[in-house]
């Protein structure tokens, strides 16, 4: 699967691909704040600073903005997701990496996500497959990480659809009050809640 | 705390109180689909059947509506948690029936749930407190039961705080997915997540 394979990204130099970027920063931190149907391009204008013509120049539309936002997350959850899956773990290590790259996401990019969680019944057309298709890549990555540990003995005889959504509940709903530069870094939380987890299917019948 | 206090409830008869309920409902669905900023009163109107201003007679508002909307829900909520803490079972056993309680409420209302969990910034003035405040009491009978394990010796020593909010995460994410009329019920959920989840905090010191 490409990553990062936002518009234009061949025709423009590093200073538009920069520019580019802190503009979606800026537009998921407007869009978490006031919502994506009621941000008008105007606000989104005044927030970055420049005219309709120059925000159309980097992003084509509104709705082409919201799906740089998602790209901008999910692309950095499926790298951390290939981290994981070329570490060589073993299951139980495997998700426990992957629930601290994922909470490290979710902690760097908490508007990000808010608007990528709440806004996407907005998108249309092949952007509906361009944020559906990598997050069923993500959750068969989970549930592939749990069938190779009931393969391996190590977990127990558990449902692997159901105990991935459970997991992704567990590390995904954090986005409502995990945010950088609070109280708890993505580590805090996420080494409490693998111990949850890992006790929580790991196969005790041999002791 | 008063449940369902919704307003003009005493000045009305049921007659009324059930077509102002058939009105949150309905509209509950419309913002589900269409988002509550995106969504007009004239569309309201529509899917309601209803003039103007006998829609306002029977909401007020449509940021009222927003608010009934969450009450709906979490007034069956917290109803689930009063009668986990009047049942007098176990830690386990509260925890567990709590997570039956809430996962059923999602299952029966997973429009209002979406309109909830991704509308409620549009609430203003006292409404943040009547959004905020059974959120927190909630959240802290699950702290309270959990507490009350590590107390009895029945749950390992676990950070309350975090945990609650794993057990949150778990369940509520659940909204996404989770459908009355899909081919999992409330309880097909409820018992493989309490497994998990009852697994993870259990203390196995003595054995």
């Amino acid at each position: 699967m490409a990553r990062a394979a936002a518009a234009g990204d061949s025709q423009h130099g590093p200073k538009w691909q920069a520019r580019r970027q802190s503009i979606i920063d800026t537009s998921a931190s407007v869009f978490s704040q006031r919502g994506y149907h009621a941000t008008g391009i105007m606000e989104l204008c005044a927030a970055n600073d420049l005219g309709k013509g120059a925000l159309y120049h980097y992003i084509g539309s509104k709705e082409e903005l919201l799906a740089a936002i998602h790209d901008r997350v999910m692309d950095e959850v499926m790298i951390g997701a290939d981290r994981v899956a070329e570490s060589g773990g073993s299951p139980p290590q495997q998700l426990a990496m992957l629930g601290e790259e994922l909470l490290d996401v979710i902690h760097r990019y908490p508007d990000h996500v808010w608007v990528f969680l709440h806004e996407f019944p907005a998108l249309t057309g092949e952007r509906v497959e361009q944020f559906r298709g990598p997050r069923r890549e993500y959750e068969r990555r989970v549930e592939a990480i749990l069938q190779a540990g009931v393969d391996s003995g190590q977990f127990r005889d558990l449902q692997p659809r159901l105990t991935a959504l459970a997991w992704l509940g567990m590390h995904n709903y954090t986005y409502l009050w995990l945010k950088a530069g609070g109280p708890l870094s993505a580590h805090d939380v996420a080494k409490p809640f693998a111990e949850i987890f890992m006790r929580g299917i790991t196969n005790t019948a041999e002791g």
